[in-house]
């Protein structure tokens, strides 16, 4: 028997979680980033890249998710056996850096950062292990002026995204507040840090939940639709009336809202010190966003750094989901306040304050808001029909006429005849074809396909027979006429659907 | 005694072999990769970005350097069990990609990407664990057509980023000439696999060892000056005899390189092949790229996935080690023919060819060519300065009406004095700060400190005194002239170090 390597063969599949992107998604998303940059720019923030990967310990654990290995981070030993980490978010990177060159950087040190995050969290829909954010932080600078700044500025680079004013709601609260009810719920001693922890992972549930999955997930635990059971935190009925009181309270911006949050915290310092802070950011916003900034203290922010204000932007329009059925869209960003980020790292007190938004949910939202062309198909280039491979050179030298005149321009390059020629056109999305027969040739020119007008004809639109005639779908040009041609055929008034 | 939780602080550290960069090396960054992206996109090459994991086993591999565990690549375990790694470059990727999407993709498949890849190899010296890939690839297309507009293409492309013709040199080669040499020497049989990849690094390092350092390679083992030893291949005196001679008859661009080497080969099938293909692109080649791309088989290109010709892109100019001696700049790039690599998915072979360059290799050559601003300070933005607290709100006026003439503009946050400020304004590049003092504000004016000739007057330089005296650093503007003042006084000439 002939001894045979067998061939195993791989199978083509992306990672669960992970995906592709291509070319309509990825213009859209970098028009939009430049737009976002342009803002950061010009309110003074500098561009900072850090590398994915960091030390696990440098790196923290401030993910909200504990139910997963590593604390939610994709974790690996070096040769040297230091545990690196990919980073989950751009801010513990940021910590570490300013650690690391504090005493050259200028204070406060603004900076913004664009690039990839990394959860190991379970997939699902829409929920994906590898995302897109972009920061922008300040440090060393004290509240509250630095955090109304960066409310505004958070206000600023929405709007210059693509979503108007209308639309979004940035909503602001404070750790602090959130110790003050912790304080009267007598959780505040040193060893209930884990505990507070859950309360506060099952409070950011309110939106979702309701009131009585919250009132389960704080006492007994909870089981899901799913049949999943999730432990409960096992706060007595007291404290948990409390913290249902403190919730619903808090929900609904501005002085009332205030008022009603400071009786429920009965004048815990811890409290009062963060509806001060509040009440001062609010002063502090510049006019024409005091109607988009509001005080809502069931906002949370799931990273365990943040030591004082917290924000989150939500989109105020509805979508729909899955099912159809309508929701309100959420969250595409939030930040806050982390005095003790840097601190870990150097032992005295850094203040810092930053804001993060979520690349793609903006994205999704500004196709919501049919603000972009991320659902529209890439427009291909012109394709220089190739029917004769001796005549490649000319055929290429058509291609470059075209791009020297600001065209995008490609030469088919697959051996097929014409008709597949003209199929690989189509589906490229190109808007014209060129082909230089053999009887063109002879007389020195060209043919010229406008594959819009084909592909609208060919659908029988009732158009305006006049119209139609004056402008056929192809026509037969000089070859020195070529540029000039297609420019002309592109030019044209487009019904595109 | 009082029972007190040990601080442990971690250290600021980046991770071995990784790097943070700052703001305008980022910014030089992304101006060459916009140039870049748009002769691609003319080209009718539409962007793709895969994620940064694939399946180990999907990956495959091709990586020159297998001292390392894992074969160089960065790889975990997933909670299901699956090994997934870090790409190691944008091709391996691409192929997945084409062969999971087979029947949705256009034929031929042209895109584009642009991304960080990551090696799990020993840093070094400007060697980094983590570094920018910009790859165009053809899938679907044959040779030697696709070859060579991707030669063509590549050539356009450095130039775009900046650098001009006469400074850089594509050299072709081909993996079929290799095989000649191999068939020659008697390498070519299956079990042989692994020798000839040995053979094929010895001779990849011709240029920086010479002739007697690979004689060793091939041979008996070779040390270096560290003291590290390098296992040798082995070869027989006459093998390496041949190889030696190939490696010198196959330096020097064009035909009568051509006939040197089909020489040694004495007439091989794949070498006669290889020669074929290398004839055929240069004679597809545009006129304006004939003096730019040449033949030069001493060339290999590390990865194994090459089955074709392989491109490599070099600098001509000169530049010096740390040292101060003069070397050649070397590779900033390169690329090949790949047919195998769909094919390892899909059992048919799927010709493709693509180039890759690497980005920071090719930013460095610009910043040696003074091309760009990679090696100057990021311009900072005006800063206002902020003397009184209580009224912080009118200082963010001020910024925001220079943000909206189209200004850089921010507010100084960090709580300091006077003389902080400005030291941090300078600190910051900021060429203009904005001072409202007590008497100011109550005049209704501001004062516009023109930082950069204040910086050149404390520099004593000899500046013509009605010229400066025309120009003062430091004058007073009527709060409603603000903008248009410090307009006025960016708009000065500037002699700027």
């Amino acid at each position: 028997m002939a001894k045979k390597t067998k061939e195993i063969r791989p199978k083509a599949r992306i990672p669960r979680g992970f995906r592709d992107r291509r070319g309509a998604e990825i213009a859209a998303e970098r028009e939009m980033l430049a737009r976002i940059s342009a803002v950061y720019e010009a309110w003074g923030f500098e561009p900072l890249e850090t590398p994915t990967f960091e030390y696990t310990d440098a790196l923290g654990k401030f993910l909200p998710d504990v139910d997963r290995p590593n604390q939610g981070v994709f974790s690996l030993q070096d040769d040297d056996e230091q545990w690196m980490s990919l980073r989950y978010d751009l801010t513990a990177p940021l910590a570490r850096f300013v650690a690391q060159n504090y005493d050259a950087l200028p204070k406060p040190y603004r900076r913004y950062a664009v690039g990839p995050v990394w959860r190991n969290e379970k997939p699902g829909p829409g929920r994906f292990r590898q995302f897109t954010q972009c920061d922008a932080d300040t440090v060393g600078a004290p509240a509250p002026y630095a955090d109304a700044e960066m409310c505004a500025l958070f206000v600023e680079v929405i709007e210059a995204a693509g979503i108007p004013r209308k639309d979004f709601r940035i909503r602001i609260s404070s750790r602090k507040i959130v110790d003050g009810l912790f304080e009267k719920i007598g959780l505040d001693s040193e060893d209930e840090a884990e505990r507070r922890l859950n309360v506060m992972r099952s409070m950011d549930k309110f939106d979702r939940l309701g009131e009585e999955g919250v009132r389960l997930l704080l006492g007994p635990g909870r089981r899901d639709e799913s049949g999943d059971f999730t432990k409960g935190v096992g706060l007595s009925d007291a404290q948990i009336d409390t913290v249902a009181l403190f919730l619903k309270s808090a929900i609904g911006a501005g002085l009332k809202t205030v008022s009603a949050i400071s009786k429920t915290l009965g004048g815990t310092k811890s409290g009062e010190a963060g509806l001060d802070e509040l009440i001062a950011i609010t002063r502090l916003l510049p006019e024409d966003c005091k109607g988009v900034v509001g005080i809502d203290c069931s906002i949370i922010r799931g990273l365990e750094y943040y030591t004082g204000p917290v924000f989150e932007a939500d989109l105020a329009f509805e979508t729909q989901d899955e099912q159809g059925r309508p929701v309100r869209f959420g969250s595409i960003g939030g930040g806050g306040r982390y005095d003790g980020l840097v601190k870990r790292f150097r032992g005295v007190e850094v203040p810092a304050v930053g804001v993060s938004i979520g690349v793609s949910r903006l994205l999704a939202a500004l196709e919501f808001a049919k603000e972009t062309g991320a659902g529209r198909a890439f427009d291909g280039p012109v394709v220089v029909l190739a029917l004769d491979p001796a005549r490649m050179a000319d055929y290429q030298r058509m291609a470059a006429e075209l791009r020297a005149a600001g065209l995008r321009a490609e030469v088919y390059l697959g051996g097929a005849g014409m008709r597949a020629q003209l199929k690989y056109a189509d589906r490229r999305g190109a808007p014209v074809a060129v082909i230089e027969g053999e009887d063109e040739r002879a007389k020195g020119a060209v043919t010229i396909k406008d594959l819009v007008l084909g592909a609208a004809l060919s659908k029988q639109i009732e158009d305006n027979v006049e119209w139609r005639e004056a402008q056929p779908a192809q026509f037969s040009v000089s070859r020195g006429n070529l540029v000039e041609a297609v420019k002309e055929t592109l030019a044209r008034p487009r019904a595109r659907s």
